[in-house]
């Protein structure tokens, strides 16, 4: 019942299958930029019809994986603003906090903790990326500083690290340099440029207020006062104003006291001036969802009466204000993650790392039509937080390389203590049936170990459409050579698990195509009628989004109650009667 | 084979139902405070593991009603930050910035728009808690303004407003005012006072930053800079340093000038400076998931194929900066929505609100145990905003009183046109089979008209919660008189479907009732193994959180294959054979 012949697969997928994905996301109804009408935001991504479905039904996928079918693990659904004091427990407020600095000649922007850093008298060739740019960055550094540069191609030359304090130039011949300039210690990643900006600190986590009034009125009042006054005044208003509030006596005090005797330190005093008022209703959106199982450890623990060895999950939204956004979904600022804590009995954490590596890879590899494309990278010692005891990513083999999916971590009792100390609140499990292994007596009161089995669901759902995206040739029926598109999702992963078609508008068999439509439902499957164009073009379409089965009505379904089912990764159909749809694509969803 | 007789209702609901059910929240694991560790957030909530599973349940109900099984409604889901010009456009950039103002006696704080405003002339009793109060207060203004309130009881008296720019204190007998004050022409609404602190600006949207660097830092450097200038020079740094930027150059400059010549308003221009700088990488958290439906309108239509009439149908997050939160989780600053925006062609929305009211107001009460607590209440026309045609509230009466659950909106074409206005993208439907109804003439290109039923998904748990606290008296086997507390709530709602209890931890009952558990899980239902305590204990528990079937493996489970199922409701048991329990619990789920 074919109306072609098999298809042949091409290569494995394009090699601009990024493009194509990207643009099929799109077209089809997954994946839209942001607020697209008004320009865009690079940062996020709204799912679409298709999308919202897709993303359903891999979250749930990992909620029925990890929490429905695991007598041992239970989950939450924590609010994305958390106390501000969470993340400094976790680190998250000052580890998130990188130094960037900009070149000024090439714009890039950089860590300037992660910069190489030349040795004192090593010469720093600007690398360029062609000729043209080369001219370019010479002119504008020859009018900015006052300096000529040796041209090689694209590599600007005679810059050499003179000293630990300043850089200078050394024309050709000479032996020392002509002119120099303070010398920050590195130079921009890329292209060595030593001509740079200060550095800004940025905190990679979004900070709003949360309260009646925005601080920047406050701060607008108090700095107008300030600035009326003369500088000597300025620390006697602060003293006045501020009499008893302990942040701004002491440092802030400090700091005006500095700015007082030293001008250049007045910015500095109204930097803090301002982060010390707005910091008096600051909160974060959460940069992970993880803090949440170990903040809520012990309400879980009281509440559902489950004792170690156990897991806390959750499912949902985080932030981050990522310096780069790349690869589409990939990294946004926006995204989603799923991710588990599981809690042990100290000294049982490397069974339970052999347990959940198993159990995620599994579940990774069950989804996939590539299961190669998954595997373990081990970190290295110095990979690793200093608290960590062992961790592993399951990374995947993405277009532009391999790259993380999933972190799977041995965090031992590093985030209880940490919660433990910032709270007051102990948290810890006490067994009643074991000894202390350090008195021989009972009961054992400890701090469970945690492995932390942490997925991005963005990513894992940008996985899945590279994994289902394929091309294949096949031979049309009147014997031409053609293209096919189709998504070999999982059936389970699937946004639209059954299309059902009337062959033609008319003639009873929209109401019969209804009928089974209704059936499906009734049984739980996500089916969706379809009745516009031809039914080739129908096939097609419903291939490229990944519907793994069409059921057809025609008329013979009319005459003889049958249907065709059609099978998207073969094409091939076959009649059935259609008392047997529901039975049948369930039984293949099931499989 | 029920081991006590059937439960007798007490009254519908306790009275301190609420606090009941928040203390049965915690102690159950359905809904922590956020950070609760931290002293907690009381504008944000934390959904434990029962929570976290009837919300999950309540949504998908939700989405499969109105998404999965309509064939003109899709689904999508956007992101939380959006471009900021989709609040200008929407309205609520401005809409929800209201000016707020603190009492300086009671240090109540209200919106001075909505605030009594007493005629010129009136006198402005100021109304107290108690004479204890009163007596306080009394003290503290005669301490502060200089003058003797006359008290009458808990009322102080004297003041007057004299004019629109001042009021007074008229001492007992005397005629004119002896003192006065400024008169900002409202007072306090709760306690009459004119003694008022200057109004703020309040957002209820969350503002933060996206961007790499902290905006904070800019305005640091410039206002130091400018604060260290004598006045007249710091129109010229500005002029100087923003030859360019419309914004500075145009009303900042003014304030600028307006400061040099009044060092009052100084104030006023470094608020605007700092806003200024701040506004350039601000972005706000979604208000409501509404606006995602209107600015993906185009997309959706494009992508999906689908024509006027449809919906586009949303769940997720939105937060608000709310003044006050209440009632646990009725009113907080981070909560969860149902919104759907149905597109329907102009002049038809009157049909598609009966629609969409008969369809929305049969769900909830699908859900209920007392369906007569839901009822609609028609906004009266000076409810509206300018732009509905008409507006419907679903209510729910909670213990407070009725209050809102829903909202019914007919908007019309306002939201695609004010995005349309503000985005310069053409957001209509081009119907090729019609004609314009102005012109006569084919195609009929139109905005379509808008009904958007919304709803509070965080609400709607925290309703149903309340319609499933139930308290009834009962006779234990021993004939005594108990009070059993059920959550009867829904099945399709309720977080564990069944939970398979073995009478003993012994004789094999517990590797018999995890084969029962594994054949639900397999068949999809949601089933906890519990063998805590005592049977009698585990069904009370199961009680509380609302579980509607107990299966218990006992003595006779081992020689003759059956098991009890026991009803929740009726707390009446049955004996079946373990081969009917997959359907019989099934059938029951799906009645």
């Amino acid at each position: 019942m074919s109306d072609v012949a098999p298809a042949v697969s091409l290569a494995k997928r394009p090699a601009d299958v990024m493009k194509k994905l990207v643009a099929l996301c799109k077209q089809r109804g997954f994946v839209f930029q942001s607020s697209e009408i008004y320009g865009g935001l690079k940062s996020a991504y709204d799912y679409g019809p298709l999308g919202a479905e897709l993303k359903r039904n891999l979250m749930g996928e990992w909620w029925k994986d990890m929490v429905t079918t695991r007598e041992n693990v239970v989950g939450i659904d924590a609010s994305i603003i958390m106390h501000p004091n969470v993340w400094r427990a976790s680190g998250h407020a000052a580890g998130f906090s990188d130094p960037l600095v900009d070149c000024k000649i090439s714009k890039e922007r950089f860590r300037a903790d992660k910069a190489p850093r030349p040795a004192v008298g090593s010469p720093l060739p600007i690398t360029c990326a062609d000729k043209g740019v080369a001219k370019e960055w010479a002119e504008r550094i020859a009018k900015e500083y006052g300096v000529e540069l040796e041209r090689d191609a694209n590599v600007l030359n005679g810059l050499v690290a003179i000293s630990a304090s300043e850089f200078g130039f050394v024309p050709k011949g000479a032996s020392a340099p002509t002119k120099t300039w303070p010398w920050r210690g590195y130079v921009g990643p890329t292209f060595g440029s030593p001509f740079l900006t200060d550095e800004k600190q940025f905190n990679l986590m979004f900070r709003t207020a949360l309260g009646a009034v925005d601080p920047m009125q406050e701060v607008a009042v108090h700095l107008a006062k300030i600035g009326a006054l003369p500088p000597p005044e300025r620390a006697d208003y602060l003293t006045q104003t501020f009499p008893t509030e302990t942040a701004v006596a002491g440092s802030l005090m400090l700091k005006a006291l500095d700015a007082v005797r030293d001008p250049n330190r007045y910015q500095d005093f109204i930097r803090s001036f301002i982060e010390h008022f707005t910091s008096l209703s600051s909160v974060y959106l959460r940069p992970e969802t993880a803090q949440a199982m170990f903040v809520q450890f012990k309400n879980v623990m009281d509440s559902s009466g489950m004792k170690p060895p156990f897991g806390i999950a959750q499912m949902g939204k985080s932030f981050r204000n990522e310096v780069t956004v790349e690869h589409f979904i990939f990294r946004s600022c926006e995204f989603e993650q799923m991710e588990m804590e599981f809690f042990c009995e100290p000294g049982t954490q490397k069974e339970w790392m052999a347990f959940w590596k198993e159990a995620r890879m599994s579940w990774w590899r069950r989804f996939a039509n590539y299961p190669e494309d998954f595997v373990f990278r081990q970190h290295a010692k110095d990979e690793m937080a200093f608290y960590a005891d062992d961790c592993y990513d399951v990374e995947y083999k993405y277009p532009w390389g391999w790259g993380e999916l999933e972190g799977i971590a041995s965090r031992t009792d590093y985030d209880l203590t940490q919660h433990e100390k910032h709270s007051g609140v102990t948290l810890q499990y006490v067994d009643q049936e074991k000894a202390d292994p350090k008195t021989g007596a009972k009961p054992w009161k400890y701090k469970p170990y945690v492995i932390e089995p942490a997925a991005g669901a963005t990513r894992a759902l940008l996985c899945f459409l590279i994994d289902a995206y394929h091309e294949e040739e096949r031979t049309t029926a009147t014997g031409e050579k053609e293209i096919r598109t189709v998504l070999k999702l999982h059936p389970k992963l699937a946004p639209i698990k059954c299309a059902v078609l009337p062959l033609v508008k008319k003639d009873g068999m929209p109401e019969k195509a209804r009928e089974i439509i209704a059936a499906l439902l009734k049984a739980g499957v996500n089916a969706k009628y379809d009745e516009k164009a031809s039914i080739g073009k129908r096939y097609a379409k419903h291939d490229e989004i990944g519907t793994p089965y069409c059921i057809t009505v025609d008329g013979d379904t009319l005459t003889a109650d049958t249907v065709t089912l059609r099978d998207r990764d073969t094409t091939l159909q076959v009649r059935l009667p259609i008392a047997e749809v529901v039975a049948t694509i369930k039984a293949r969803l099931e499989a």
